[in-house]
């Protein structure tokens, strides 16, 4: 399974591709797109634009979205909405499933602690897609919320095959 | 020219669409689109399929989106900034040229005083339009400012046309 994960913001929108394969979870890219200055039409089409070309070129299974929530100001707030609204767009344009993640259980997944700071869970996603370096902060918490899902999806499958070895386990008995 | 006005919000996003012809100001149509309820991505895709709709229907020239901007709690500023997010994102896709007019900018131009309230905008719409009753809240915002940019595009190219006159007078002394 590929899973695009996406980190919006009100002027960089972060991307990480993975592939999961069993218990493997194996990077296949990330970045960000731009989208500082210029009136809000234009920079919505750099992200549904953006968001499409990458979609088009990795041809992910699903996708995630972090619910980024910074409270600096009223007007930082509604920018940033319009920003994941748009980024969401995007996914549901391409027909994708989109799974939603707080940076909480996002910092808890990949750091194992919800109070983890930006440099942890940077360190974390490179140890657990084994880089060569720290990606860029955007990049690392899009491959963050990358790796939250597979382990979020990866669990509700865990727990459909407990559910139904116990079923079989209540019928033999 | 014709006009689509969208008023966007977490429940319900209005909209209201008008003929420019000279002076006159027509009525063409309005309603709302309800999002209520659901994930996040569900009511994104509602929004998107509704303006699509509404654009394929009606065939605006331009379209105007109100910055409406509530500041009840973050989270629903949050929410709010999704849906315009959204919403601006369709009429984007529809290669629709999109201006933003704060609600002060509504109020001003509809009903000539920055501070009226609702029901004002609600009457002075239907006096613009002369429709037979005040259409329901939401519309009513919608096609407001849809006859905010019929007045500022107007007010443009009066301008415009006020200083071509000017130079050619200016050329003549």
């Amino acid at each position: 399974m590929r899973i695009l994960g996406i980190d919006p913001g009100s002027r960089t929108t972060g991307f990480g591709v993975i592939d999961v394969v069993g218990q493997n979870r194996i990077y296949v890219a990330s970045g960000c797109i731009k989208t500082q200055g210029g009136p809000l039409p234009e920079r919505i089409k750099i992200i549904l634009d953006g968001i499409a070309e990458i979609i088009r070129t990795y041809q992910p299974d699903e996708s995630a979205v972090e619910q980024v929530f910074v409270n600096v100001n009223p007007a930082a707030t509604l920018m940033l909405g319009q920003a994941r609204g748009a980024a969401v767009a995007a996914l549901v344009l391409a027909n994708l499933p989109v799974a939603d993640y707080t940076a909480l259980q996002v910092k808890q997944a990949v750091v194992g602690n919800g109070h983890a700071d930006k440099e942890q869970v940077g360190l974390m996603v490179q140890r657990h897609l084994r880089l060569s370096g720290v990606p860029q902060a955007d990049a690392a918490d899009a491959l963050g919320v990358a790796l939250t899902h597979a382990q979020h999806s990866g669990g509700i499958a865990k727990k459909l095959m407990e559910y139904q070895l116990s079923m079989k386990r209540g019928r033999m008995a």
